[in-house]
């Protein structure tokens, strides 16, 4: 999506609606799907969201890019060890979970807005996960029996996958279950 | 949900809009999600989704059931070796995967109405994921390192992050991956 050209103060007022969609969203999860009903539940008119985000789901595609920014900036660091860490985190943020869960599902016809948005998300974290496998067998630290590409496939679907079932049975552990699978994964 | 006591003709009508909303939902998949838009796709009053189904929930609810209602039936046969071909099936209607993966999504808020549906359908199937990896273990064809309730829990979040990954990147192939996932937990 391209970006308009913003003065100073416009850059700060897309900002602060960035920042309380984050807020919003993270405590109350995204229930609520229409432009107006988001622009009521973050007290923004809707006029102002399509002003700076051009879309509903450009404003929830800065979302989830904010709530990936953190991940994305440590990208020297090892995934594999990080990414449980992340789903310790995403574990206090359960409406961003929602969120992500919910516009993927969504955006998986393919003429929805975002479907190239998740496509090209799917695909830049499955290269950094089988570059990350790649460079563990490299080094003697992992010893899989499946292809690097087919594990990153498989630890992307149960990351996921975990985090929809906890969100309906909070009985689960993903964190800790995705760990046990990255073990199990990369062992000869 | 308490169903309604129907005559004989009002089963027929409400098998026959069950029957079209499964035709319509799995050729066209679940873009629209009011009440008034579902009736509209199926060509079906709004009042007459509420008469036979008391709500827009308890019609995909419905859907759902008839979709898992194959699978239901062999509850002698062995899961996890019909499951990868359940997935098989699955990738011929992709409106229905996309149904059951957002309407999963949605129902995942506690107050949603589908949401006890959702967690009982996630109990009962781990319970017969597990069942069966207790037996194979029983019977010397599994030596798992993990509980078979931690397998149960990592295959269905499997399954389901497998669909949604293939809705939005038809390049995956859920059925070999799955198949590939259960061999690796049960073998020791």
């Amino acid at each position: 999506m391209s970006e308009r050209v913003l003065t100073r103060k416009g850059q700060a007022r897309r900002a602060e609606i960035l920042e309380t969609a984050l807020k919003v969203l993270a405590e109350r999860g995204y229930r609520e799907t229409s432009l107006r009903a988001i622009g009521r539940e973050l007290g923004i008119e809707p006029a102002h969201i399509l002003h700076y985000f051009q879309s509903r789901e450009g404003l929830l595609e800065e979302v989830i890019r904010a709530w990936d920014a953190p991940v994305d900036a440590q990208n020297d660091a090892p995934f594999l060890q990080i990414w449980p860490e992340v789903l310790e985190r995403n574990a206090k943020i359960p409406g961003l979970v929602h969120l992500y869960t919910a516009l993927a599902a969504e955006a998986s016809t393919p003429d929805h807005p975002s479907h190239d948005f998740f496509q090209n998300r799917y695909r830049r974290i499955r290269r950094r996960v089988a570059d990350e496998v790649d460079r563990g067998m490299r080094e003697g630290r992992y010893v899989p029996a499946l292809s690097s590409d087919e594990i990153a496939v498989m630890l992307i679907s149960l990351s996921d996958g975990l985090q929809l079932q906890w969100l309906i049975d909070p009985s689960i552990n993903p964190a800790s279950q995705l760990r046990s699978a990255i073990t199990r994964l990369t062992e000869p």
